[in-house]
C-alpha cells in the first residue's frame, strides 16, 4: 500500500538542503544578541562597531627618554647640543604619558648630561617619538564591520576601545535527542560486564557532541527517550520552545521510523522524508514551532552523513547569516584538510540515482595516488574511524571501474610520501607492525587480498609490499614458483618473517571430535572457507584433492571469509563447525586448534622500493623487541634461524 | 657598558625555535595521562587501543524480517516458496538479536503468509542478513594506534568497544602572567569613565586566551603582577610547579625588561634573549624547574608574533610528541587559510638582518594580486585586526621595491573576486560605505593616498576606483583638467557623490580667534598640513599663493598628515593650532570650524570596471537611505541636485 504524502519524499541531497535553506536560511533576528568580550571569539558581528575611547587615550612616549618641548632642541646636533635646564625635561618610559607642557621625546640614545643640564644631540619636531592620542583608533571610529568574524585581535581592540558588549549573531542553541528502547546510556554500557543481546550503546551522542565541538558549535544532549510516541511528541514540543535546532536520533528499524514520522507530522510540518543517498537515506526534517527539527537515522555512519550534509550547512548558515556554496559547506562539515584526485584501486558499484558516501583509504605507488573503499554498512564505525577521507559520489555514478578518477575529501593528517601499501596474505601479527613502523618515521596501510592477490598487485605496481605463503602442490615448496611467475624477471626481494602454524579451528572443547582433514571431508560439518587466492585456501584445496574430494562435498565451501579472524568467528558463533587458520585466531576466540602444517610467511618487495623510508622502517621493525614479544605471546609462530 | 651574557642574544627566530625544541621537544612522559571519552577529542593517543568488547556483541539482524534457520528455506523461489510453520520463525527488527536456533533473516519483502505459515520466496545461506558478532570490531583487536588524533568516530567506537579511559598525550597546562604597574585589569578598564594617563588596558590576556582557543589549547590567566622583582620571582617559582608552560607578559620599557631578565636569571637558566625580528625583538626564554618560561614583550603585536613564532610551535610539539616543519607550525599558529603570492603595491624597507612581520591588505586589479603593508608600530592593534594576512619577510630582505613578490599567509576569509580597491582622497563619509557595499554582495578596501595619488594609481591600473576634489587654480574648476591628464584618452566615468565643506579647524572656543587664511598666514601659529597630492593640500597651497606667502612662512608646514582626522587630532591635542579640513573631522573632536570653500567630491571609475559586482554595489550604495542619513548627521555635506 503506497500512501501519498503531502511532502516531498525520496529527494536528492541538494534538494533537501535547498528546502532547509529556504525554510530557515538568512539572518534571523532571533539570533542577534549581545555577548561579552570573552564569549565573542569567532562569532559574526551583527552591526558595525565604533570605538568608545581613543586608543591610546593620552599622548604616550613611544621610546625611553626625556619628554621635552621640541622648541628647546632647535638646531641641536652632536657638535652643538642644545642645553635643557632642570624642570624643562622629565624621564619617560615607553608608554608613559608625556606632561602637558612637553610635545616630544628625546631618545635616551640622543642625550647626555652636564651635571643636571640635559644635553640634546638631536633637533626634534613637535610630536617626535610621541604616540598621539588616538593613534591606534579614535573614539567614534568604526573599528569592525557587520558580518566580520571576531578575531583575537578584534577582542583585544574592543577592550582597549572600551567596547564591552558585542552585538553578534549568536550560535544556534541545539539539542540532540537520542531515542530507542534498545539504546543504552554511556554510563550503563560501560558499567555492564556483558550487555544484553539486542541492546546498543548510545554512541551517537558522543559523535554528535565531538563533531559540534570540531565545528566550533555547541550542542546539548538529552537523556534517551523510549519508543513511545506520546513521550517523543512531548519532548519535541518542549525542545522547540527552548532550542533553535532540534536533532532527533531515531532508530533505523521500519517501525521506529514510522513512529518518528508520526510525531513530526503531529507536532508541525514535515518538510521532506527519505533522501536519495547511502547511507543516511531515512533522514527527515520538519518545521515545528518555526524551528528546524531533523531526524538522524540511528546507524553511526548515517548519523555522520546527515550531520555533514544537512545539519552543518544549516547551523553554519544561521550562525553567519550568509550563503555559502554547498560544496564549501560540505568540506567544512567534514573538517576536510584538502581535496585529492585519486584513482580507484578496486572497482566500486554504486546504485543508480543514489548518492554514495564512501570511506576510503589512500596510498601512492610510484606516481599514482590510489584510493579504495572501506566496504562496510552504515552500522560500522570502524571504517569511518579508519578512513583517510570521504568521497561523495554523484547520483549519476554507477559502475566505477578500477582506475576511475575519484575526488576525495581528506579528513586525516598523514604524510603520503612516508606511507607504503601492503597487499597480501592476512596475518594478525603483521598488522601489529603499524606502531613500530610509525615510531620509525614510516607509515603502512594494509589490504588483505590473499597471497595470490598480493603478488598480482605487486606485478601491477599497485603496492609496495606483498606477503605470501603459497604451497606449490607439485613439490611441497612455498612461494618460489608463484613469485617467479608474477615477477616476470623483475628484481623482487624476499624476506622470510616467520614460520606459522596452520591448523583446523573448531569449537571450544571440540564437540564434534574433529581430528583431521579426513573428518572434515567425511562428516556432515559446515566449513568456513577462505577466498580464492588466499594461501590458506590453496592449502585447503590441496588437502581436499589429497583426500579425493570435490568442493561440492563440503558444506559451506562457498562461504568466503577474507581473514583468519572472520573465519574463526563463524566457528565461534556456530555458523560453521570448522575452518582452517592460524593458531592466534583460534586463541583470540578461545577455540580449539588442531595443528596441520607449518608454513613460511614471506614479504616480497621490489628492489626499486627498498629505499622507501617506510620499507626501511618495516624491515627494521621486524627486529623490534616489543613486537617480537607480542608475536610470541600470540603463539603459533616460529622465528627463522 | 656591554655586559657579556652566558646565553645567546640577538639570535634569529629559527635559532630561538631550535633552542626551545632541543630543550623541551619530543614526547615527555609528564604529558601522558588517561582521560575520559568526552575529554579525548583531538588529543594524541599515547598507545595502541584494543577493543574490550565485540561490536556488535551479539548476532544482530541487518534488516527487518523473520529470523529462520537457513535450511528451512532450501530451494525456495517465488514460484516455489518454502513453507515455514509457526515456531520456526520470529519477527526481528533491524538491530535486534536473532534467536540462537536461527542463523539467518528472511527480509520482509521476500515473505508472505498463508494463515500462520510463513512463505519464504528466497533461499538463504547461513548468516544471510545477519551482522555477525564482532562484525565492526572484535574484542582484543587494535582499533586505534599510538600517535593518532582522537576523532569523533574514534570516540564513538571507543564507547561501543567499552574502552573507557583513553591514554593520551594531554595538553600542556599553560599560564599567562601579565605584569606591570601601568597595566589595568579588564574590569577596572571598562568600569572607568576616563582612565588615567599612562595606564593601559590588560588586553594581551584576552588576545592570548582567544588565540589559544583558536589553536584548540587552554591557558589560564594570572592576575596582574606589579613591577616588583621579588613578587615576580615568587610568582614564577609557583607557576613552574603547577604549570607545564609559563608565559610572562612583560612591558616593553627598558627598565621592565631588565627586571624580567633578572627574575629569569635568578630562578633558572636563561636560554636566549633578543630575537632578530620586528616586532617581538625583546622576547626571552628560560628553563625554570625544567619548564619552559617565555617572556612576551608587552606591545600587542609583539605578543602576537612571539605567540606565533615560539609559543605555538612549542605547545604543538609537546602536545603531539612529534616534529613538524617550522613553516607548517607557523602557518598553523596563524590559523592561516592559504598562502598567496602577491606583488607589493608600495615599496617596503626592511632592516638588514632582521625578520620583518608585516600586516598586509590585499586586492586584485585585473590579473594582478597586490598587497600593501599596514604601516604601524608594535603598539597598534587595529592594523592586526584589519589585516587580510601576515607576511614574514626573511632576514635577507632589505629594500622591497614596488612590484616585489611577497608571499602572504591569509588569515581572513574574503572573496577577492568581489572586492574592489579604492585609492584616493580621504573622506570619513565614504568609508561608511563599506557595510552598505558588503550588504549588496560586494567588498571594498580603501587606501588614502590623496586625490592626485588616486588618479595616478588609476592610470597605472592599481585600483578600481579613485576619488578626487582637485582645484584647478587657473580657472577655479575641479578635477576636469587632472582627470583628462591622467586618463590619457581612456574612458573614465565620473560620479559626483556630494559637495563637502572645507574649512579651518581650530581648537574648541577658537582661543587664538583665527577667522581667515590671512590670520593663519600672518600669525605665529602652528599649522597641521596634509601630504602633497591631497586635494586639501592643493587647496591650502592655493590660498598660500593667493596670500603671497611661501611654505617657509608657515610653522608646521612640513607636518604631513594623511587624513582629515589625523590633522584635526593634532589640533585637538595642541600639537597644532589649526589645520584645513572637512567639517565632520572637526565635529568628531568637538573642534571649531570656519567654513572656507565648498568642493565637489567625485568618484572616478574606468569604464572597464563598471561591470565589477562591487562597483555595482558601490554605486547602488550611494543611494542607500541609512548611509545618506548617517552622512547628513555628520554635517558639512550637500547632495547634488
Amino acid at each position: 500500500m503506497v500512501i501519498k504524502r503531502k511532502y516531498p519524499e525520496h529527494i536528492s541531497m541538494e534538494e533537501a538542503w535547498l528546502i532547509l535553506r529556504s525554510s530557515f536560511g538568512g539572518i534571523s533576528k532571533n539570533y542577534i544578541s549581545e555577548v561579552s568580550l570573552s564569549d565573542s571569539l569567532g562569532l559574526i558581528l551583527a552591526s558595525d562597531i565604533k570605538a568608545k575611547r581613543n586608543v591610546p587615550h593620552y599622548a604616550a612616549s613611544a621610546v625611553d627618554g626625556y619628554a621635552v618641548n621640541a622648541s628647546s632642541t632647535a638646531g641641536a646636533s652632536y657638535a652643538t647640543p642644545a642645553l635643557i635646564p632642570p624642570g624643562c625635561y622629565v624621564w619617560v618610559n615607553t608608554g608613559s604619558a608625556i606632561p602637558s607642557w612637553s610635545n616630544s621625546v628625546l631618545m635616551v640614545e640622543d642625550s647626555s648630561f652636564d651635571k643636571d643640564t640635559l644635553l640634546a644631540f638631536k633637533s626634534l619636531t613637535p610630536s617626535a617619538n610621541v604616540r598621539p592620542l588616538g593613534e591606534d583608533v579614535m573614539a567614534e571610529q568604526i573599528i569592525a564591520r557587520e558580518g566580520e568574524a571576531v578575531s583575537p585581535a578584534l577582542i583585544s581592540l574592543f577592550l582597549c576601545a572600551a567596547v564591552e558588549k558585542i552585538p553578534v549573531i549568536r550560535k544556534p542553541r541545539t539539542i540532540f535527542i537520542p531515542t530507542g528502547d534498545e539504546v543504552v546510556s554511556q554510563e550503563i554500557w560501560l558499567a555492564e560486564k556483558k550487555p544484553k543481546s539486542g541492546t546498543v550503546a548510545e554512541s551517537n551522542s558522543l559523535f554528535v557532541k565531538a563533531t559540534f565541538k570540531l565545528w566550533g558549535f555547541d550542542v546539548d544532549i538529552s537523556p534517551i527517550i523510549p519508543d513511545d510516541k506520546d513521550i517523543l511528541k512531548q519532548k519535541l514540543d518542549e525542545a522547540v520552545q527552548e532550542y533553535d535546532v532540534v536533532l532527533v536520533g531515531a532508530g533505523s528499524a521500519k517501525g521506529r521510523r514510522d513512529h518518528t514520522t508520526e510525531a513530526f507530522e503531529n507536532s508541525g510540518e514535515v518538510l521532506f522524508r527519505w533522501i536519495r543517498m547511502r547511507p543516511g537515506r531515512p533522514a527527515m526534517a520538519a518545521k515545528i514551532n518555526g524551528k528546524p527539527v531533523i531526524c538522524l537515522p540511528g546507524f553511526p555512519m548515517s548519523t555522520a552523513v546527515v550531520l555533514w550534509s544537512l545539519v552543518y550547512p544549516l547551523i553554519k548558515s544561521v550562525a553567519s547569516g550568509k550563503d555559502f556554496p554547498y560544496d564549501t559547506l560540505l568540506k567544512e562539515a567534514l573538517v576536510c584538510k584538502d581535496t585529492w584526485n585519486t584513482k580507484l584501486l578496486v572497482q566500486h558499484s554504486s546504485l543508480a540515482g543514489i548518492r554514495d558516501w564512501l570511506r576510503v583509504k589512500i596510498a601512492r605507488v610510484k606516481e599514482t595516488t590510489y584510493s579504495w573503499v572501506l566496504t562496510s554498512g552504515a552500522s560500522v564505525l570502524w571504517a569511518l574511524a579508519e578512513a583517510d577521507g570521504v568521497s561523495c559520489l554523484p547520483e549519476s555514478a554507477l559502475e566505477c571501474e578500477k582506475g576511475s578518477d575519484v575526488a576525495v575529501w581528506i579528513t586525516r593528517e598523514f604524510d603520503i610520501e612516508k606511507r607504503i601499501l601492503f597487499q597480501g596474505s592476512d596475518d594478525p601479527a603483521i598488522q601489529h607492525l603499524i606502531t613500530p613502523i610509525r615510531r620509525r618515521g614510516g607509515d603502512i596501510v594494509f589490504r588483505t587480498v590473499g597471497s595470490m592477490g598480493g603478488l598480482a598487485a605487486l606485478s601491477r605496481d599497485e603496492c609496495h609490499v606483498a606477503a605470501a605463503h603459497l604451497l606449490d602442490e607439485t613439490d611441497g615448496t612455498y612461494n618460489d614458483m608463484f613469485i617467479e611467475q608474477f615477477a616476470c624477471g623483475r628484481e623482487w626481494e624476499r624476506i622470510l618473517v616467520f614460520y606459522r602454524m596452520q591448523g583446523i579451528i573448531v569449537q571450544s572443547g571440540n564437540p564434534n571430535n574433529i581430528r583431521s582433514f579426513e573428518d572434515i571431508c567425511n562428516g556432515d560439518y559446515v566449513f568456513a572457507n577462505r577466498q580464492p587466492g588466499a594461501g590458506t585456501r590453496v592449502l585447503f584445496d590441496y588437502y581436499l584433492k589429497k583426500n579425493g574430494k570435490s568442493p561440492s562435498d563440503i558444506k559451506g565451501y562457498e562461504q568466503q571469509c577474507t581473514t583468519h579472524m572472520e573465519a574463526a568467528n563463524r566457528v565461534y558463533t556456530g555458523l560453521a563447525d570448522a575452518t582452517l587458520g592460524i593458531k592466534s585466531a583460534a586463541d583470540a576466540l578461545g577455540l580449539d586448534f588442531i595443528p596441520v602444517a607449518e608454513e613460511p610467511y614471506e614479504l616480497v618487495i621490489p628492489a626499486e622500493h627498498m629505499e622507501h623510508p617506510a620499507v626501511a622502517a618495516l624491515l627494521d621493525s621486524l627486529k623490534d623487541k616489543e613486537w617480537r614479544q607480542a608475536v610470541e605471546r600470540m603463539g603459533g609462530y616460529r622465528w627463522p634461524n
